[in-house]
């Protein structure tokens, strides 16, 4: 296992479904920047089960505490380590579960992999793995908030419904974390009605960072958007990034899609924010398509871990729809990518030639 | 500049454009895999520059020089050197770019970057630099073949042209590298009227790799799917990645997309052949979003680096569409991130406590 | 701050010396191994201050909690979390020192470092923050005993004294840990003398690994030697490092120092067990300097931060000599860089053409 | 095989003692330094074999040809590849060793690790190896020398000579770099006298860096000292490393060994220039442990890969002491862990809160 992210400023999450704990270890944070557990907390509430019915009925506080790094109240440039305590672990969900692969999860490949079974939630597939990654990130968004960049994401499809408008204030306060108003009560309704069916729907987060300086981004291997693209899908059900344009560039023309420089800056921005790996100075836009949850109430078909073909129904709380849950994941991602690679940036950029177009 | 791809088997590449050669260090290689130039050259002659009507007319022969790590015909374990020599960089070709921001290219991005300007060709973030990544591919791609494992790549979309077969012995027949042998001759007249009308076009590209055996990838970071996504994320003009279903996930329920198992196998491959970001065992299935090349004969408006609007036009020798020649670099990095992730599982398979399902 | 060490087998710690808690993550580690809270306790009951009369008489219980990554007794390959809480955190005793640069200590370079001042014991530069090391090191000796090597310290030097005797199972029956019987008592007599003077002692410790199979270290940077190096250098107030015959080899001849092969083995061991970074197979043998603790309670002249200078004695409670708390911390980084060497050769033996010598 | 070095400024050297070129690829390397072939040839002249006749006989002219990265004159923040072609590549001289395990050498381990076997010359093991490295250091130099930091090292034992003298500018003038004017003819005289013995010396080597800037390493595992550790002991033949007084602290006692901070600064550094793993600005000094050149041409007992019992004396051309083309190596090294250290620093000393002391 692997579980470090980063390369001047890691991450490394620990911590399965219902073990006792999760979280999550930030290194490499420079010092002076201002925390709290508040800054923390806030973060983590928006990922936080429970939330509304649109997502697990799992009740966990997600409370954060602060275990090293921090100093009365500002980073020191050390260690910052963070912890959550799991409360509402109810391993017997899952006594049923024991020795069958459930369709579309990871326990089939874990066993595969390490030949163990812990068959107790999803252990480290989980989402609540991302616990960590949310906390983690909100101290590396106060370090970009620190230069003026800013990072939102947010609901723009789920199902065949695929949000218009772009009201990112209005994101934060629907269940859906959808940014177009006439669209999100749909949303909700279509997610309500497949938990009802017993099943789940997908669907995309977009991800907008804006006030990012250009210049981020160590091609040829560690650009600006493959990194992206590595860190959002290392996040749990993602199945796709596309950044900008994305997939519809694939039907663009050369002279449609060059975004043409004028003396006033940019006049589009078809690529997202990013030219051959690193920023441009624009709005970095990307997106990612998250599958329905695999853990649904109907009734499936499936074999045990002695190969035999059993049927089973999973009981546990589920999230009908990972989208909500995922936009603060997705932050968080992108946050700890933009900031590890400002941080790279500031290494160099102290020789760079020149003073600046 | 981060030029290195891989944790236990790496890659290191350099070189650019126009410079006097373009290499690849892969270190990490198992001993004992048959290699020879003429293994290598196989794979750099796809990607040559120069095979049809449908790519650059630049001619390079793309001969590779194997300087270290291989004795008499084997890896000794050793680090191995691949370099290929340049010799038709015409650098005149740009004399008329040298202040200039080509729209859509990474100029402007590398100068915010470093503030050293490298005006001939595209420095580091040309296509050229995909040379060393294809050479290291051939070796991986031998490591993984003698474990069962095939990769392959075809393009699957130009334009609005989409192929629905997937015959993919014919794929290496057409210059398109299409697997539909009706939409292989269509795809082929779109890309040559397109350079006739002095602009380029975007496509797909779709990786297969089979006899992956289960088991390979390292959650929560590592995973086999943001690997891949990372490694084909930082290949130039790659905009988006997906796995399996990828982004039509995003309009599928659980029930339909949870891949059912039988006491046979897997009934379906929605996944795409990874699981919590550990293979299956199933295909390998991903696609990746290719723009339009940046580079068109059409006069285009920009601004100069004193910040003065110019209007040029290209008049260097480029692709109009870049998938067939991003074909072989797709499957380079695709067996470098499979064969990476085989060594770290052969890492630890020996202490899995059970002897398989 | 870079707190991680390991490729494979990767360890990165958290803590300051007067924080809530400090701990491991050791992400990597192979499925399989038998790990209980007790196995870990062991490592870090022999590093527990206030063992003896020779060491710092801070009561701390260091008592472990595993957090993740073990289930029903045995490790499954996730990220295992292990936290220590902190409970005898005197920080008053700290309080004259706020402004004051201690000779011979890390306060000075970490403000030059990072601007930001943790006044309170030694923060991340105390030897609390190997707690950790000792920890993760437990499990990774498991690893290693699971494919029969041993891995032991011992305090051969302190101060002008120097052990003759290897009686290793003597070493853990002193508080000194020193291997030879006659040299012990005095030893610890020397360090008693040095507290009542306020004064403190270096020593050397060596370190002894047995059943180490041929083969390990990744040459040419990541010889086993050198990473040894870094692993045990990075340990706080460690000045010195040298395997096999070390420094003393600097006045042999080739003919002296060649270790003889014979077809019953190496007749020999000059070479500690390592050539060209790759173990022989023979025990390895490395020593570190310890030099005296720079917190002594003898009044002493310094600057404080605003370049006044100062006199001021220490009043905390701080270890005469580290050597004896030293042993278990080499144990734990000799034990992460074996195992970890230990992994990666797995990941290649498989593909090697022989079947041994 | 791990062939890497450094986080941001990173080498990964290439090539066997007979294959066709040895090189390295140096990326990380910041923009707008000026570096020229000649540049690095300074320091690859200093490297070359047959420079004396305390050296090996072979004669390799060593030019370097740079491959990428550097443009008129000056580095563009790209990847810079550095190659050099062998031509002096005896190979039959080892066609009697073919099947036999030199006594102190590397080709058993190899054997052991990596089952096939190169046994023309040392393969990777070689000091040829190091080529690499010094051409990259020149480059990590130039960068050091923007900051005003300077690298030198020389030789201050040859078997049990040792200098007492630090004249620097004398030791770039005899030919065992020695900085001692009595010493040097003594130590050179040695050389002649142990290599017409058929036999080799080792020796000490020290490393003197100064100017190098506050602030430097990145506790806890990336430590400077740490760090130079790990570089130095990658070199091959050198058996032991110390920073300051090293292995003489372990006599000190605490009282002793604080360096004294006055308001002029530091009054004694016998911490050699490092406290907490992090740099003091004082100059910093470490020595390494060489050990005598296991080829020598006294007739030796050994076995060979059937475990057979023979008798053999080596023919090749070699260095008696390695010392004085150590002394190169060792100031690449350590020039290229103190440039990374440094762009480490860079990253994140814009936040620090305060200005300076």
């Amino acid at each position: 296992m692997s579980s470090t992210f980063g390369k001047l400023l890691t991450i490394t999450t620990f911590g399965e479904s219902h073990g006792p704990a999760v979280g999550v270890i930030l290194d490499g944070c420079p010092p002076g920047i201002a925390v709290t557990p508040e800054l923390v907390q806030r973060d983590l509430d928006r990922r936080r089960p429970g939330q509304s019915a649109v997502t697990t009925q799992r009740k966990e506080p997600d409370l954060v505490e602060i275990l090293s790094g921090v100093f009365e109240g500002v980073t020191t440039g050390a260690t910052i380590a963070l912890v959550v305590r799991s409360v509402d672990a109810r391993s017997q969900d899952y006594s049923n579960l024991k020795d069958v692969f459930r369709p579309g999860h990871a326990d089939y490949t874990y066993w595969q992999k390490y030949g163990v079974r812990d068959h107790r939630g999803s252990g480290r597939s989980s989402g609540r793995e991302t616990v960590g990654r949310v906390a983690a990130g909100a101290i590396a968004r106060a370090v970009l908030e620190g230069v003026g960049a800013r990072v939102q994401a947010y609901t723009v499809q789920v199902g065949d419904l695929v949000a218009e408008a772009r009201e990112l204030e209005f994101a934060e306060q629907n269940v859906v974390r959808c940014p177009d108003p006439a669209m999100a009560p749909r949303m909700e309704a279509a997610i309500l009605k497949a938990r009802e069916a017993g099943d789940s729907l997908g669907g995309v987060v977009e991800i907008m960072a804006t006030g990012v300086p250009a210049g981020l981004g160590d091609p040829v291997m560690d650009k600006l958007d493959a990194s992206l693209a590595w860190g959002l899908m290392s996040i749990g059900a993602v199945k796709g990034f596309e950044i900008g344009e994305g997939f519809a560039a694939a039907k663009m023309r050369g002279s449609e899609m060059n975004d043409r420089m004028t003396a006033a800056g940019f006049a589009t921005n078809y690529a997202g924010g990013i030219l051959g790996g690193i920023s441009t100075g624009e709005p970095i836009v990307a997106r990612i398509a998250v599958k329905p949850p695999s853990s649904i109430a109907i009734p499936q078909k499936t074999v045990d871990v002695h190969g035999e073909e059993r049927e089973f129904a999973i009981q546990g709380r589920h999230d009908p729809c990972l989208c909500p849950r995922v936009v603060p994941v997705a932050e968080a991602m992108t946050c700890l990518t933009l900031a590890d690679a400002l941080l790279r940036q500031r290494a160099i950029e102290s020789w760079r030639p020149r003073a600046g177009v």
